[in-house]
């Protein structure tokens, strides 16, 4: 079997869907990672080539029984997307601070893990592609996201640590700054108002994020910004 | 009882200690809070005004026996200083993963405990400043510090989404970033042959977090770096 | 004539030469500018569907007669790339003044220049690209390089007022970082110990630009940083 | 003469003259540098221990004969602030691009000159500060501010090379970003509206200057930010 293999966390109808597909539509064959053991089934479905493997990144022994199905049906990723995340909005006082707790398990800790079980692996082969997806809370903290910025602030910062480690051994490691509102179906119900102009489209992000992982070895890009053409910044 | 009360976590004998005398010096009461409740009495034995409240910042619980003991006994801390920290040394390969969550407990939640806690009446005086200290790992993830960068990180934005929020409503958070080695024992047996100039003393931190807390209010400083005039950065 | 233009200014054997073959790949009619006339008529001969527009960009009537010559003949440009520069080496005292001023005229005046030419088109065409490429001088000011490093921060933040007001008008304009030395003989020369993979090369420099010049809409760049997988930063 | 000496660039009625005045009561003797010969008159006349020098601090020559009669007169300066500035308003296409020019000769070209006359001496005598006023242009390149951002940028990262070199010869170099709109007559006029909150007052950034002059030399900031606490940044 000499296709690649991509692994995918987070895959829900938006930007994990797309980033899917995006892969299959690259010759990989791809591993969906996500809680939503039914969502998945449904996109295995729909999307030829692609895997479902329900799964909280949280909880390492969970990617690790992932992991092993994954080597073991498809073969060892060459890319790695984290792409799940616990969001939350509210001031350092509106906010149950359990949330806080819950969202750096998922959107930090959830990459560390899956660092630890695949990077290795990657580091063995020289090559090999970490990519985590992010927004502008990772580098500024708005007081109504007191329960999400800090943890994408860690999440990125862990990402340049990884970086900087795995690096030099060929595995590119890159953190994707999302500065824009996704276009997915809850988001244009919540912006009805808005032009099409306004949204970045899941597929262009997974254009951009399939470049990436593929960028030739001199000349890697580890902060990664997208936008709108419209956003103001 | 006209003194105004600073409470300061994470006491031990050097930033923590320097912070206590200075605000001392400065005509507050000072509550110590740390877990080692020997080390603090000892403290409490050595610095006239100081008092010692054995305290676990990671645990919303042990915040609160201790918040209601020091505004009975001293009154509402006017400042809050956010020292303790939990730190390790690693690659995200090398470290125990529960290390990068336990540093999170102390660093992020024990800033979000405190300030749930403290700034509220803040707010309800319209004055108060709560301030945490950093280094520069809250700016960059260096491959050796993957289970301690990314919480600083957090505790940064963490901060930035507090002060966003109290800022406007009369209460001055701020992050130093202190970029050196601290001059203390166990920092001066490991760097031996170091010069003087090497060092950032705790005094010097201890006068500008002094400084920091009682600004004007129409010239707040948020960020805040500090580092010997030798520092290479 | 169905051809898209591309303009690169600082066209020399380097990335300046690499930017002109990949665009020319690309189905570009490349206008190449530079000072040295015998240069680049020697390019001229060497790629075809290149063309020698000899021209100091710091200087705007120079630029308003190489911009007619090359409308009259390839037409509009859809891409313009700054990528002329002007360098120094020494600290502060070290430096005759005059450097950082004439390094400012090439760098931010040259981008300012070109900008006031070539992107009203691109506006009344409602498409089009500015990248401009500089390195992590424009960040970052090293004691060595005071006659140089100023000039690039005012070029990434010139950049950026022309990309938000040029942006939700059509027209993308980036800044690419380039933390490396470049692949070129006379780097090669200086870092003679250095393996291969020290540098950038500049067909990957290239196509990093040319993928920038294409992105959807919906997903643009303004900050690039590309760094060769050895690079520490 | 016991006195100390301090050099302020830019004397007008706003934050020079509250730095001159701050200075006089911190007893130093003061060099007001200023273009306007009759405004820098009348401030002698109301600022006991302040002397005037007429001087365009865009001509190293003009510096220098101002720098030689201030020694003559006062003593070599242990203090110099560049808090001259030139401005602009308008997007890249409205403004005169002699108008960046300019503010480049100004901003960054007179901090330049200023240091090479003033340093050295410091430099000798192992003790001294060249403090910057900025703004937060000089990290952000708004669409209207083309003419003036790209010359703080560039002013704040020549700051940052001289600071490199010369604060391990004990040189304190720091730059301030004031990201507020001082409050002085004609902004008053302008922000009508705006509470008092709004505004900075040049007393509490003449407190702050004269703070960052005095730092221990174990804990100097290069980065200072300030703003008044209803600032939303």
């Amino acid at each position: 079997m000499s296709e690649k293999v991509c692994v995918v966390s987070g895959v829900g109808p938006g930007t994990g869907a797309a980033l899917t597909r995006r892969f299959v539509a690259g010759d990989y064959r791809v591993a969906m990672l996500a809680r939503n053991a039914e969502r998945l089934a449904k996109l295995e479905t729909d999307i030829a080539g692609a895997k479902a493997y329900p799964c909280d990144v949280s909880d390492p022994r969970q990617i690790d029984t992932a992991a092993a199905a994954i080597e073991r049906e498809l073969g060892s990723p060459a890319v790695v997307i984290h792409n799940a995340v616990g969001g939350a909005f509210g001031s350092f006082l509106e906010i149950d601070p359990a949330v806080l707790n819950q969202n750096f398990q998922t959107n930090a800790m959830g990459l560390l893990h899956l660092a630890r079980r695949f990077v290795p692996g990657m580091i063995t082969r020289g090559a090999g592609a970490l990519i985590a997806t992010g927004n502008t809370s990772a580098l500024r903290g708005r007081a109504s996201f007191a329960g999400f910025a800090p943890t994408k602030a860690a999440q990125r910062i862990l990402a340049e640590a990884i970086a900087r480690d795995a690096g030099p051994k060929g595995v590119h490691v890159a953190y994707v700054v999302i500065d824009a509102v996704i276009d997915v179906p809850w988001t244009r119900e919540r912006f009805k108002e808005r032009p099409d102009s306004f949204f970045i489209k899941p597929s262009a992000i997974a254009d951009e994020i399939f470049h990436l992982a593929h960028q030739d070895k001199s000349a890697w890009s580890f902060n990664v910004e997208i936008r709108p053409f419209g956003e103001s910044w």
